[in-house]
């Protein structure tokens, strides 16, 4: 598309945007604030705060008996409800714990299926938290798996993939990969790195916590191994959701949770002594799930799966389109430069916008421009567009008070010493 | 206390009780119902459901910026707030996770302190649950570890004690019990068990999950080395509610958690590819916590800490004392024995009663009487007594409607069989 730097093509995009009015489905209280940070959390939208504001009183009333309800079957069922966004078909998915207890889970699982084999690849633009996870596991399974992290390119925006396919060989037993970077927001190719693995005799797990509600993923077409991924982010779940995990079918009997939980047993109110997995995906359960946590999430599944995933794509790549367009008239003469990939394809569903000044420039949007983007180190103002509810106006508004927070200096004031939450 | 089996009893009991004020703190739509079953679901008092009712607005409005707020340090927060309640001073308790999981996290690192033993020891007392941890962990370290499980005296209502002293060894690495079984409501020494574990060289992990808000614990003076616990049965936090675990200040920096998360990392926004342990207690976190679940739970702690754990506990024996001698009056002639013990020491706050046909009892309670108890395999009635809003008219109307539900044979007409969480 031929885009226009003018305000008033914003407006254009926002008339003509088949999912425009899924953002009176969200909770907007001040319509001014420029949230571009839905890749960390996302807004909530109504369904959600009714499901929430209706627990207090199931709570009350139903009392234990709620889990003969429906807090006994949600982590199946959310699960289930999940897997039609990331393409799994049903008893694949659960929803619980988080993503680091989930990917922990997994990825032992899918080490004990490859004795004979002992190197993990994954690469240095994964979320740092899910290395920490395999550097873990690999000290607590006594140091006889090598973590190889293939490197980055083009400072860091994409995966070097002759390194990453040279490193996947005869011994590798596990590739886990985020399918959508954190920083650089690079979308790996799925379909092309699970058939490489597979081809030489791996297995692999995708991270999809910026991918699921984001970008289409499918799963089962892929025949993925393994995946995990948060609920927070483009799902909407609410601060600190539970997360999911996806075992493809033909796998889970073939395997158990290294923590074998209540929740995983067989048969659990039988109280045997004993641990016997449960059938299915079920045995990747570990103990009780908050209900309150579990079912407001699960409300938020609906304007998503309501939507789809194709069209919640392509607005997402109509969107970041537009951003990186506004970016390079406005942004680039003032020493902006792109960090996310400029092929559509290679994206997910943010955008980082690199300055040197980034930390002192994130900081004065947030306290004077009523902007939310986020900073990551070391030049990163990473800006999330969530399609539901991220109007092209939006992005229009965020570049602008960008470009005067830069053109005014009024960054300058603020120290180049990182503040850590407090 | 000379007890009277007439229903004018009970009101002059609660006339008297100091700490009858506190039901009012709880919501209790249904008066009529008498819920026995607070041990394993507690009811929300209102502070709980005002801070639910407020954390809607506030992640709409504060989004990611509510971790700047209160949801970055409420893992350590609330975690000291529950060391109040279980005598352990700040720095040494963290609100987190699920009870499976962090008996997994805090086991594993005992093993990990004293390589050169081998031996597990705890009971068939135990939770399955905390078993099944156990198990997964052994297998997971190569069954290197032998798990003693000592048995009990008095069908199953008492541990064997001698068998438990004598399993202590110079072989023992962990001793981990139930500090309240969860079947009998036993109530273990404390203080005796970790002196003798101590004693033979062994480190200790109790499970407060029946404990904590129903009996004083006291950690510190103890001188416990680990417990986990959870805040869904007394401490009223919600279903599903987070768990929390105790780690003694001396011991946190000789370990580490097996599951190294992003929120146990020294410093998480410097995004360093390496792990390094955060000083402290924050180095057995994981992931995001559900900030809905975690601060809804906290808010329950506060009726909890004004009413104090020694007048708790002095009305939690006025209620199971009470309880005993009416089961002892209108009960044991139709068939009931005793499940729990009878001296109130070795008690906890819940009273198991016993008959041949508990099972079909307990669903005629549930579906004719409005009475909620719960049902233990295999013939056990368990009721609940929750100090702050379990009344003593409550007391006699449940035992009342037991003795007519036997009386009237009510519960004939139900099958044998059980039905599991449909």
């Amino acid at each position: 598309m031929d885009f226009d730097s003018d305000r008033e093509f914003a407006r254009r995009l926002d008339q003509q945007d088949p999912l425009a009015a899924f953002r009176q489905r969200f909770v907007i209280p001040d319509p001014d604030l420029i949230y571009l940070d839905g890749n960390s959390l996302g807004r909530p939208c109504r369904a959600s705060l009714e499901r929430l504001e209706r627990l207090g009183g199931e709570w009350s009333r139903d009392l234990i008996r709620g889990y003969n309800k429906d807090w006994w079957h949600a982590p199946g069922r959310v699960g289930d409800r999940i897997g039609q966004l990331i393409g799994a078909s049903p008893g694949q998915v659960v929803a619980c714990d988080t993503v680091s207890i989930n990917l922990f889970k997994l990825a032992q699982a899918a080490l004990s299926l490859l004795p004979g084999r002992n190197k993990i690849v994954t690469d240095t633009l994964n979320f740092p938290s899910d290395l920490y996870i395999l550097q873990g596991l690999g000290r607590l399974l006594g140091d006889q798996h090598t973590i190889v992290r293939v490197g980055s390119k083009d400072g860091d925006i994409t995966p070097d993939l002759d390194a990453l396919e040279a490193a996947i060989d005869q011994s590798t037993v596990l590739v886990t990969l985020s399918h959508v970077t954190f920083k650089s927001g690079y979308l790996y190719d799925m379909a092309a790195i699970t058939e490489l693995a597979h081809r030489r005799g791996a297995l692999v797990l995708w991270d999809l916590s910026h991918s699921a509600g984001a970008v289409p993923v499918a799963l089962d077409e892929c025949q993925v191994d393994f995946a995990v991924g948060c609920t927070y982010k483009y799902l909407n779940g609410g601060p600190g959701s539970p997360a999911f995990l996806y075992v493809r079918r033909d796998l889970q009997e073939k395997i158990v949770s290294p923590i074998w939980g209540w929740w995983a047993q067989k048969d659990p109110f039988a109280f045997d002594l004993d641990y016997s997995p449960a059938p299915g995906i079920s045995r990747f359960l570990t103990g009780s799930q908050s209900a309150l946590a579990m079912l407001t999430m699960e409300a938020a599944l609906e304007p998503l799966l309501e939507a789809g995933m194709e069209a919640i794509r392509t607005k997402s790549l109509l969107l970041s389109d537009y951003l990186i367009y506004l970016t390079d008239v406005f942004l680039a003469p003032l020493g902006f430069r792109l960090g996310t990939p400029r092929i559509g394809e290679q994206r997910g569903s943010h955008v980082s916008i690199r300055h040197s000044d980034g930390y002192r420039i994130n900081r004065a949007l947030i306290e004077e421009m009523n902007v939310i983007p986020d900073f990551r180190e070391p030049d990163n103002l990473r800006l999330g567009l969530a399609p539901l509810y991220t109007s092209f106006g939006e992005v229009w508004q965020g570049i602008d008070r960008i470009r005067r927070v830069v053109e005014e200096k009024r960054y300058e004031k603020y120290p180049q010493e990182k503040l850590t939450v407090t």
